[in-house]
């Protein structure tokens, strides 16, 4: 790190500090009124109670137990890791009890609780297993022992008037203080980045600081270490980078830093979920304890508009769209977002699209935030939570590309399309640029794998990451975009890629038959211009909206280029030969081509690929107008994998070889649907006659579609110019076209 | 065919002639009650009329378009081929539409409809098609035709006294006599069997005859054709043999010889519930027109009994398990269930349990027995329909082997274990002998792989059955028992498999914490004896019911066993050694292994062998007490299949070589549950410490199963006596066993 950044970094901590070093505030009156109005509702308010209701169960079934705090040892999922996480869950619970209810027990069994803790916490050393950069003491990572520290300040808080003044002391002195010192200047590597690991670090040390009234503290959560050490070089376990340039730290730091000013955080919707719970957490505290700074209103109120990005990151079933590294199946239904939706709501400008998210949610928060949201659905306040096509933008500025969503709804299908441009998404982001995957309601036609891990599953590396994730997950073959010559993007350096991001070219969601986004790749391979277009096109020609993929690549030298998708489900149908093998052999030797097993490769015919599966009861068809000679590879995953940690899917691959150029026009054509019960299918068959390219200009590629019934479409892109009002003219076989903007598309 | 049967069986024939030979009475009052107290009802009763509106949608909608009745031509899933169903269903329900609601727009309908049919039919070749045993004129088999006119016949009915005389005559020769005759006197090999096939014939010639008021049609189809000239050897096109010894022929003989007297159809729950409906509509206007037959009456009234055989071999979900030949995902919701739902319960004792049925159902047939239906839960009268434990017998006398299905259930999760040890179920069993299922809920943990097929699918064969259900869906391997040497069982021969059936050995389902059910096949490989023994074990040990599977294997010669599990889902863990290979061959020549990729190899270590997978977000192991050189072949489906009509499933084999007896004792253990909302897993490990065999000879085998805390169960089983009231006594380790009945356990 260069010496002037150093210098600025440090005038800039200062000058934050100067500007933020209040004293905290007495907010014990504001906190108290908040709670005699929850008392002043309880039973009126069903999903509150209901909620209430939920927790006082969970905590009183925990509470029959004897209180154990095992010495650690296990890994997560082992027996002292679950342990300690069911403890501050309790513990965090039951200061939530006692607040409400005011029932003694519950703050007499966190007291119990925090003293063995403190007891044991003086002589812990750190935690036996090493595979962590930052080791914690109660668990194997800091990042746990933050998320200890994140609850456990909660219950402490609740049942700090219920202590003495010598309990509190004692607590503060051998355990919170020495706790919260160790997570920061003890573990600078952890404490001080951008990063979920930080932010979750920052929350824990802050929100200790401000029950504890400790100044010291909650400024070095909110603006980092002044002074560390870290080698340059250092790395976290997933290889990322821990200083990076320019780097900022603390709390503040990273809502600048990891949110762009749309609300999309960096490291994709799975991370952005899980790191909510300490933004949001600590930010609560904030605005209580010390509303000066105005926590909400930060960065022009990013951490509420990041609510909505998350939420507009969902399918139609509330499940995370898996960008990056991500578990599928997490969703809007996770404990963080039902306290993100509710603060979004009480902080923000109670909007009442959120109360729908939050009925679906089933449970809100206990607490202000919570008691308002479940007060205005009782009040029929809730309205339908509408999410449309949007563009979400990467980067602090939002100026590294960004993710859009296309949304189409016909009858009751409700299609999702998601186009991936970011910056590479720090350790967790994976090598997939311009990649794609596509919805029919809440079932994945065209999937991302998301990553190779089995959170908290012991017998599956102890819950962490398989390697796998990184010689499969991560690579561009396993994701829906192009990969060069068997090579990943930026040859799958972290390093590299975290320098570059792509650019969107253009988006447009203002017609009503069809939505586009566009954007370019000229980093990943260099000398070689990706260039992807994809729209979500309505028309009589299909039953249902159609994806139009446009994927045109410009290369220096000749290269093979394989374009995959993974569509889910099993093939009904194509109009191409192809060779199946009588034994399976691996399509390559790395760089995740190992973990493909060759099933079948076939010629591409003269005009149109077409290839037609079936997916719970739906069909839907691929329609290529490759050239005669490309080859089509039909595979599945599975190879060079010993331990069994990865799902058998497949893929179709479409491949163009010895060739500087290349362009691929797909379109995905949802159709028709089938019944088990009653044996009908309709619609099984595409409704499209013929793709054709009728122009590929560099300026200019125009697509030509001919439906069933010699209906037509023509789609003119305009590959130089995006700007949606410069003018364009040209001429296709004697027919004119002309238009504004940086495509055009004619039905006739 | 010997002559003395067939003397034998023409003298059946005429002496059952003799006693039904009735002339049709009059019903026509009886109807018209019935449709009046419909009609005094409407309005009122919502199930029915929610019925009412969805056929008048239907029906409404598609009277839109022109009626077309285009040359026949098509194959299933083709246009002439769908057209002409939408037809028959279209003009079936606005016949009822008409009798209900009296709107001559429908009589006209379909009056305009059958003239246009009249007006082809008698020129009409037979279809062009030729895959068919037994062609049809409309449609590619006589099959379909026989659905177009058991439909037609009740559109006729309900418009007989709409059209005048001469309208009737005219129909009645030009269209439904020549029709009937094809499909009786013009397709013997058809019509004459007993078979789904036949049953269908036999209704639709036996409910035209019903309209016609012609005796000679109505008696055809009770007692079938007198004399035909069907070659001995003649077989359909799934290579079941036409004629059979002894066989009779027409619709009671179908009753009498399809059903066991438990109600079991012999082919299996998907075609009994495909032959339900002409079983069911023919019997219904029987019960009308010629109440004297005492048609629900017949066989011990088996026709009700058949519904609740169907719907005791569903799964939670209320679908059908999928023995021999079956579509996955059919399910109670078909119509042909609907109405035998209704007719059971308003034919039969009005079984409240049927309600509940009916409600989940979500119509009722519009008819007398559906307006009860819908009366009775509109009055509450419904209850759960309990699905117990239950044995269901096999062949015409109940003495052709069986189907076991033993179930439990444990708080929110219930439990079912299938277990066949039936006859070959004619041409659409498979070489399965002895092979199981389990269910958790709906859920296929171990799973039946249905048939090879994609029904009214065009592009896969037409929707027909494809090769692969012979070469992989019918094979021993593809199932879950034993298979010899690499062959099928019966060498996968038809005839050979036909002669013979199973043994049950016993069942016992008196006791709360273990229901068990025993079987024994000698015929499938002669020389060997296949006892397989399956217990739904219930124990503090387990978090929910285990199955215990011993399957003991008495071989005159030295063979290979394999023993495969097809279970759901993905490895989590295994206690065993195993390879996998950089390339996957094909785990066999033939007889359904030319269908598996080998995809590790592993030999099971000293003492037990683990198994443990995930599926849906719950846990399973297998346990197996092997021996230390058995082997373990995980292996996939998909092998041998160019044109990916198989689902890539996965299998876990044990394989036994080199040894004349054989001892496989397994547990399937379900456990657990992971969310990935919460990402919070509980039990994911077995909780069974050893298995071990204490007991192994001719006369007893004895299990001892250890928990986690040391809790031990003791099963001992015999081998050779299976009556309830035999004494046994057993010395194990000095220490005596004694009790009454095929077998004990105890727990300490």
């Amino acid at each position: 790190m260069k010496n002037s950044i150093i210098i600025f970094l440090l005038f800039n901590f200062l000058s934050l500090q100067g500007q933020h070093n209040e004293k905290i505030t007495d907010s014990g009156s504001i906190i108290k009124k908040g709670i005699e109005n929850i008392q002043s509702h309880l039973g009126k308010v069903p999903l509150f109670d209901a909620s209430l209701q939920q927790v006082k169960e969970e905590v009183d079934e925990e509470m029959k137990r004897e209180i154990r705090v095992p010495v650690p040892k296990d890994l997560a999922g082992g027996y002292t890791h679950e342990r300690h996480k069911k403890n501050y869950a309790t513990a965090q619970k039951a200061g939530v009890l006692y607040k409400i209810l005011g029932e003694e027990k519950y703050a007499e069994y966190i007291k119990e609780m925090l003293l063995q803790y403190a007891k044991i916490y003086p002589d812990l050393p750190l935690h036996p297993a090493e595979r962590s950069y930052a080791r914690g003491k109660i668990f194997w990572q800091s990042l746990n022992d933050s998320n200890w520290l994140v609850a456990m300040s909660q219950a402490y808080d609740s049942i700090y008037e219920y202590l003495s003044e010598d309990e509190r002391n004692y607590l503060e002195k051998d355990l919170f203080l020495p706790y919260a010192n160790f997570l920061s200047i003890g573990n600078p590597k952890f404490f001080n980045r951008i990063h979920n690991h930080s932010t979750w670090g920052n929350a824990a040390v802050g929100m200790i600081g401000l029950v504890m009234k400790n100044d010291e503290l909650v400024n070095r959560a909110l603006y980092g270490l002044k002074e560390t050490n870290i080698p340059e070089n250092a790395r976290d376990d997933d290889g990322g980078l821990i200083l990076q340039e320019g780097q900022k730290a603390g709390f503040l730091a990273n809502i600048e830093e990891a949110f762009s000013p749309s609300g999309y955080y960096t490291e994709g919707p799975y991370y952005q979920r899980y790191a909510m719970y300490p933004f949001m957490m600590f930010a609560k505290e904030l605005e209580n304890k010390r509303p000066e700074i105005g926590i909400f209103s930060y960065k022009d109120g990013v951490l509420i508009k990041a609510v909505y990005a998350l939420l507009n990151l969902t399918d139609a079933d509330g499940d995370f769209f898996p960008l990056n590294d991500a578990q599928k199946g997490m969703s809007l239904l996770n404990q963080s977002v039902v306290i993100a939706v509710d603060a979004a709501y009480y902080y923000g400008d109670q909007d009442p699209g959120l109360l729908s998210v939050a009925e679906r949610q089933g449970k809100v928060s206990l607490d202000d935030a919570g008691m308002a949201v479940a007060m205005a659905i009782e009040q029929g306040k809730a309205e339908e939570f509408k999410k449309q096509s949007i563009d979400l933008t990467d980067g602090p500025q939002g100026n590294k590309g960004g993710v859009t969503v296309l949304r189409s709804e016909k009858a009751d299908d409700v299609f999702s399309l998601v186009f991936k441009y970011t910056s590479q998404g720090d350790s967790h982001g994976h090598y997939d640029k311009l990649s794609f995957s596509f919805y029919n309601d809440g079932e994945e036609v065209i999937q991302d794998y998301g990553f190779a891990r089995f959170v908290n599953i012991e017998p599956k590396n102890g819950g962490g990451y398989l390697k796998e994730n990184t010689s499969w997950a991560k690579q561009s073959i396993a994701h829906n975009t192009i990969t060069q010559n068997e090579k990943s993007h930026f040859n799958g350096d972290f390093d590299t890629g975290n320098k570059y991001h792509s650019e969107k070219y253009f988006s447009d969601f203002t017609k009503d038959n069809i939505q586009v986004v566009s954007a370019i790749e000229e980093n990943a391979y260099p000398g070689t211009k990706l260039h992807r277009t994809l729209a979500l096109l309505t028309n009589d020609i299909f039953q249902k909206p159609v994806v139009l993929d446009i994927f045109r690549i410009d290369g220096e030298t000749e290269n093979q280029y394989d374009l995959p998708f993974y569509y889910s489900g099993q093939i009904i149908a194509t109009n191409f030969e192809y060779e199946t093998p009588d034994e399976l052999n691996k399509l390559g030797t790395g760089n995740g081509y190992q973990h493909l097993w060759t099933e079948a490769k076939g010629i591409a015919p003269g005009g149109n690929t077409r290839f037609n599966w079936s997916y719970n009861n739906r069909f839907y068809t691929l329609t290529q107008a490759l050239k005669s000679n490309d080859s089509i590879i039909l595979a599945r995953i599975g190879a060079s994998d010993p331990k069994f940690n990865l799902r058998r899917d497949p893929v179709y691959i479409a491949r163009k070889k010895n060739t500087k150029n290349a362009l691929f026009i797909s379109i995905l054509e949802p159709h028709g649907s089938y019944s088990p019960v009653t044996e009908l299918g309709s619609n099984s068959f595409s409704q499209i006659e013929e793709i054709k390219v009728i122009l590929d200009i560099d300026a200019y590629t125009g697509i030509e579609i001919t439906g069933l019934q010699e209906k037509k479409i023509v789609f003119i892109l305009s590959n130089e110019e995006s700007s949606s009002s410069a003018k364009h003219q040209v001429k296709i076989k004697e027919k004119e076209f002309s238009w504004e903007g940086p495509y055009t598309i004619i039905t006739k």
